[in-house]
């Protein structure tokens, strides 16, 4: 026996958009009405986007938040669709005008309950105590025979709170709104978080979560529902729009199950999460196509790739630079892959600009090699200029982590960096597992498989390698892991076994291109730590790993 | 009577440069105490500088800071200072692995008392409850006969805590260790401050506050003591070192007297602010030469007087890279304006660039314009490359908060642009006071008098200025302060008498060039919001102000 037809929205709102938003929650919940559901729940600030940093701050911001709560309501009412209960998050203000992270009730034509989140988090990619209040107060509604505890993301991460509050209340589900970030692996934390949580309620717990591309952040939606017991019953695929419905039994009648789905893999899942943010970047923004340097060599090939599943590879530039150093199975490889994805393949030999500079400003070594690399930037930025497209920039973590880069050059000038918390053993990885996904459903592989086999090369000069600069990529991307991901320290990385003299040269690299890092654009968080290494740093800092 | 003699250290400590640090709070406490200093405090983390963000999570970096303490501590008493009691700031940690934003007090050669700080202040430029745990306890330590209650910046700025818990206690000093920002006028703020909660104590307050700069913040000192009853006792200088001594009396004695110095004008202070932010992330980030490009106009003038000021003219390469639309008159400034400052002056026509790109690659209208001026960029990364020289931006806050530049031209790109945070009409008042300062020295004024008067041109095109683009400056810069900084809506905007015309098309350049502005480098902070309307913003973000 069913008590209330649970509908969970997980839906991809766009920051700052409220108009956009306030019609988004307004289609949802029609359908929703439309399926026979009694209660609609959305993600954490669904009217406003998320995260909204300072925006919460800004009076003319709370009142159009404010003024879209209330809209939502009356239309829904005026259209018939005053008995569906409707549970969303927003920008709340107190009357002293403290901004709340709120989920708002409504139910025939009206705010009927209000919840501000407890545990603001303040960590990692979070700054809620900067701009947020936090509440003090439970909030459960009546739906039906139902009684439903409602609470937003972190409230559920940190013990104590409204959790506590609600343990022994009675309650038949605990509903979660949430904003909560992809990173790799979460989805098990979350499952295994939601369980505990759940027993401890006593009560199904419903978690339905954002998706999309924000700025460095991807959400990955992966909504779902498990009983008070730890059964899965019920979720949502992730990266797309989804109304996963699930019904509330009554009291002492046992649980139903929805439609339930497996996740992906670790590489699709990462693949996809680049994919949405790339997309969501270059749209909300107002972009429709994109330009990028194409090398023929991984990172741009993967690039590319990725470009292609976001827009469309109809709405791909890929423009060849080659210099007198590039191979012609650069040249080969780059104009291939552009046929693959349906790209515009385009050929900019750059020897005549160098000259021109050379004749009038001599430079050798090095700088004569930057002079190449940036002379690619202002080639894409020219036609970005001239047509209109977003420059994307496919330098990865680990050349981004160790500054091996040049400053405004092809790899790192734009808007948007995909691969930015991706690193080089990970982007081949993610190259095959594309290939395969193609090869899989009888479609021409994206990458050409030279860009994929070939050793990694900036050709800057004749028969450069990047090993020539670096340490073999599996073991510097391993040191990366420990030193930019997980905090460690010299003696902590000595203690696990790295070569001293591996590990002086990787920390002098990234020491050194702190600095450098922070000039490029960015790029979707994949990794717990997002770009990591203690993700603020100072940038005039001496501090260095001791040597002892 | 003399109780106790205090010095108050104002020193410019560098982050994460532990050592040096150490070394400087050694030679400090050495000379305080040649000078009869019973008593030394210095201002807010100086073991570590100020602030070190994410640095406090790393545990190598607690426990370097932890070792530091221990050395100075030790130092001193096997130096014979060990009468000397220094109160000075760092970063503790508990048992637990919090980490704290401490004061500690060493005398004897131990550590013989600590004060962690109750407000973390996470607004604006702070980020503390992202990194500190919040501290508890009051500390009040006995110098001779008096008794000395400790807090630390952010304490005082709010009602409750420490001073409330000192309040009563009859402590005859209440020092107060900081770490404050410069913006402009907050001296007053401060000292008014500072009176107010010297009377709730009932005791003398001394303030020692760090000076220096520190990527986009500038710390300006202006260290000094009030009495109980609001009397100035003593101060020193703003922007530069000092050890100001002051006498703490016996009980019932009247409050002594130390040395008193006017405050700086407002445009002193801003110049001031912007060439220890300048010089401070050359010297701290160790360069020793800048490069920067040279108009004519009077944004890269008063730039390359700064940088001059800042390390020495002859440690400035200004860059003169005409196009075919450059006015003679420019040049002419340019090579002036070298001249005047003994600067390295360079030639770099772009001409024979533009041609060879336009052969290769034709665009017109806005990209040509663009492409113009990417190339000057190109030219100083290049002259930067070979030569070791940091590039710094000439941009100004009026052109940066309205998109009026090119990405990645020579006004935007490099390290640092000094005039970040400074509009343009506060450019010309800078340039006008600098060269009366030089005229009242009998020195040559360093700006060339037609760098000041003539109408702001880009010189992309023919007769170009910038009044084609954009509203008087006058008016613009008034709009920009009420959107910016002070984070005025459109109808707030509207009731102030702007007209409709001028906002609208004000706020709608604001709101296209956030992405843009994302993009720049860091510059000094000398207004109350750094760079203002609300610090943090999303990039991917379509929220605009309602027209209605």
């Amino acid at each position: 026996m069913v008590n209330a037809r649970i509908a969970l929205a997980q839906v991809n709102p766009c920051v700052g958009d409220i108009a956009g938003n306030t019609a988004l929650v307004l289609d949802t919940c029609r359908a929703a009405h439309a399926q026979g559901a009694s209660v609609i729940a959305f993600p954490e600030m669904v009217v406003t986007g998320y995260p909204i940093e300072d925006l919460a701050l800004r009076e003319s911001f709370q009142r159009a938040a404010a003024a879209a709560v209330e809209q939502i309501a009356a239309t829904l009412a005026a259209e018939g669709h005053g008995d569906l209960m409707v549970i969303l998050g927003t920008l709340g203000v107190s009357r002293s005008g403290l901004p709340f992270n709120q989920a708002v009730v409504l139910s025939g034509g009206a705010v009927t309950a209000r919840y501000n989140k407890h545990h603001l988090p303040n960590y990692g990619v979070f700054d809620e105590r900067r701009i947020f209040a936090a509440g003090e107060d439970a909030c459960i509604v009546s739906a039906g025979d139902s009684r439903i505890g409602i609470v937003i993301c972190e409230d559920i991460w940190q013990d104590g709170g409204p959790v506590a509050q609600l343990t022994g209340s009675g309650i038949d589900l605990l509903l979660v709104l949430n904003g909560s970030p992809f990173e790799e692996g979460k989805g098990r934390v979350r499952t295994e978080l939601a369980r505990r949580r759940a027993a401890e309620v006593g009560a199904p717990l419903a978690y339905v979560n954002l998706w999309g591309g924000q700025d460095d952040l991807v959400f990955d939606g992966h909504t779902f529902v498990v009983g008070a017991d730890g059964t899965w019953l019920a979720n949502a695929p992730g990266f797309e729009d989804a109304l996963l419905m699930w019904d509330l039994p009554a009291a002492g009648a046992p649980a139903s199950r929805g439609d339930v789905v497996d996740f992906a893999s670790d590489d699709e899942q990462v693949y996809r999460a680049c994919v949405t943010g790339l997309r969501d970047y270059v749209r909300k923004n107002g972009f429709r196509s994109i330009v990028l340097g194409v090398s023929g060599g991984i990172d741009s090939a993967l690039t590319a790739a990725i470009a292609a599943d976001a827009i469309g590879g109809e709405n791909v530039v890929g423009v060849s630079m080659p210099s007198s150093f590039s191979s012609q199975h650069s040249r080969d490889d780059a104009a291939d892959l552009c046929a693959r994805i349906g790209a515009d393949y385009r050929v900019q030999p750059i020897a005549p600009l160098v000259e021109a500079f050379q004749a009038q400003l001599p430079l050798d070594g090095v700088a004569e090699e930057n002079l190449q690399a940036r002379l690619r930037g202002v080639i894409l930025m020219g036609v970005s200029n001239a047509e209109g497209h977003l420059v994307i920039a496919p330098g990865n973590k680990s050349e981004l982590a160790t500054g091996y880069a040049t400053i405004y050059d092809a790899g790192s000038i734009g808007g948007f960096a995909p691969l930015k918390d991706v690193d080089k053993t990970r982007v081949w990885d993610l190259a095959r597992w594309r290939n395969a996904l193609a090869a899989s459903r009888g479609e021409t592989p994206p990458i050409p498989e030279n860009s994929i086999t070939k050793p990694p090369s900036a050709e800057l000069r004749p028969g450069q390698t990047d090993q020539d600069s670096l340490p073999p990529y599996e073991l510097l991307d391993e040191v990366l892991d420990a030193y930019v991901e997980h905090a460690e320290g010299r003696a902590e990385l000595l203690a696990r076994g790295f070569d001293p003299a591996v590990v002086d040269r990787v920390l002098a690299l990234v020491d050194r291109a702190e600095w450098k890092r922070r000039q490029y654009p960015l790029g979707p968080k994949v990794t717990a730590l997002a770009f990591g290494r203690d993700r603020r740093l100072p940038v005039t800092n001496r501090w260095r790993e001791p040597s002892q």
